[in-house]
């Protein structure tokens, strides 16, 4: 979690609630979904389990017979590919344990919502571990390292233009397991020895060795679907330029001075250090010239203004893509989910139900 | 080699000539580049040997000390990826051989041109062995099936708008070599057994097995171009809708009929049956709605005019993309290299110089 990136959920439970209820980003929404079903049923019965230990406090016991309403908002754009499935369930099972009284590992229990979820409830660098177990049960995060470790490493999230609609891409890791050889040769033989690089890179925090990495573990991410059947494509030619942007600028500089990773969309991840983000952003401004001024063009941590050199745009030598990007959220490694005290910034008002 | 996509290349030596001389396409090209001189040295090589074993007729040995005029000509537009270099070498070295009267398995000498020219020494369907010493040497193409084994298979050539001049990627495959290790797994793991079940189907003209090797050993190749550092994209968007377009046009008929495969380039060499051909190219233009009323569209073999039903459009569910893709070459098969006999076909006048 960043501050730029943030999710904020308020839970509530109350004898006047006649089912469990759910609202995100201001709608109502299935609270059957299954996979919403198994984070409430795991951590009803992990507060079960500790009532039965004889751990529990009174008001929590009474919450547990209790239906629940849950709000959940978003400071940013939802189904973006910026995870916020994995931050919302992170911090709806963050919510519910608090809730309940359910403390100790809860990555598992966030796994079970979304994957990546788990990774969401620790801060700063985190490690998800694939498991051996069929059931998954032991595929657990583990902070490596808290944010503080590294406080240069700045990101930047660059949002793609989305020109076309994307062509849907359900259950694709799924897909992908099925049918592509090279991810299973990638999950056997390259990410182990990569992971342990990486955590050796953040904790010396050896900028080079870690945006190599980075780059070149999300090029076979990508490869991998590519190698699916049928295939999927999640970068588009504005993602494309932004990779030529990348090399063609630690190469100019005789360097590596920013990396890119794309998840499952094409919006970019650009890390960088502190030192290096004024002219880098002025310089993907430069080819993906904005439709406004670039006044809302940055958000999030502020940037200085900077210049960028005609030898750096000459050495790069790609033509600008107008609009390509709609803007850049600026922004660094935060901390995990915490608990929001003020009353005035929960979600639910007494009678629990939201707010606006 | 096929009717439609078609090199063709006079040689003849002289006494009056001074030195080597290359024309391509009706401009004088530098003879001194290296994988020229491979091919002109080996051929000289293999010609002088023939002589000193003495199979060798008087004109030929007369050849052999003079000099060598070259003159070549692609009836389709050269580095458009439709690998004219390849078709240029074949034709080349058969050409020469020829001239020096050199007999024999030419397709180590052709690769010495480039490394698929091999392949271009055979009609038909062509096999092209990895070969297992470090020089390359017994990295040779082999005929699995003549042109006349499966008539009804059908090629479209595709061929794409590039809108944007494509980023450079000379060398694309020595970095691959070097830099990706799912490269490394598909030589050893994927392909041998691929080529097998390829060949398999070939034999047996089983069209769906055929069509989906076709596809997955596309798919994984750029794979891993994408996994190379720093990756190489050859497929743009036209390139992902064709992608698109075929898997869901056959997800609508329930069957493989189309398969698609991209060389180092943004142009899809469709395969089909012959039945297919008429509503697939209409199915194609409506997608990819062409600047003219579509009378260029279609080149190479005729082909009928057909309807595209409201329902294939609609179960597609993909918005057309227009002036994606320039022209379609329809096209097949067709046989390896062949003198040509009728002397006003020849290129080079009785002077020895372009008729031109």
């Amino acid at each position: 979690m960043s501050v730029q990136l943030k999710t904020t959920t308020t839970v509530a439970t109350s004898r006047s609630f006649k089912e469990d209820r759910i609202w995100l980003n201001g709608k109502e929404e299935d609270i059957t979904h299954p996979r919403l079903q198994s984070c409430l049923r795991e951590i009803r019965r992990l507060a079960r389990k500790r009532h039965n230990d004889g751990d529990a406090t009174s008001t929590e016991l009474t919450g547990l017979s209790q239906k629940v309403h849950i709000c959940s908002v978003n400071n940013f754009p939802t189904a973006a590919g910026l995870a916020s499935s994995a931050a919302g369930f992170a911090c709806l099972v963050y919510s519910l344990a608090q809730s309940f009284g359910v403390e100790g590992e809860l990555s598992g229990v966030a796994r079970q919502g979304s994957g990546s979820a788990c990774r969401s409830m620790y801060g700063g660098f985190v490690q998800w571990i694939m498991g051996n177990q069929e059931d998954g049960k032991d595929s657990l995060a583990q902070q490596v390292e808290p944010e503080s470790h590294w406080p240069e490493l700045r990101i930047l999230v660059l949002v793609a233009n989305a020109e076309r609609k994307p062509v849907g891409s359900t259950s694709g890791m799924q897909t992908s397991v099925q049918t592509s050889c090279l991810l299973k040769h990638r999950a056997e033989s390259v990410v182990p020895h990569r992971m342990e690089e990486m955590i050796k890179a953040v904790r010396g925090r050896d900028f080079p060795a870690f945006a190599e990495l980075t780059m070149k573990d999300s090029n076979q991410f990508h490869a991998t679907c590519l190698d699916t059947y049928p295939p999927i494509f999640y970068l588009n030619r504005v993602s494309q330029q932004v990779i030529h942007l990348v090399h063609r600028y630690n190469r100019h500089y005789g360097e590596t001075r920013v990396a890119y990773s794309f998840d499952a969309g094409p919006n970019a991840v650009i890390f960088t250090l502190q030192q290096h983000v004024p002219e880098f952003v002025h310089f993907i401004q430069h080819f993906f010239p904005p439709e406004t001024n670039g006044e809302d063009f940055i958000k999030g941590l502020p940037v200085k203004r900077a210049a960028v050199s005609e030898q750096l745009k000459q050495s790069v030598g790609l033509e600008p893509m107008p609009k390509g990007i709609n803007y850049i959220i600026s922004t660094k490694a935060g901390p995990g989910p915490r608990v929001v005290k003020d009353p005035s910034l929960h979600l639910l008002s007494p009678d629990g139900f939201p707010k606006l």
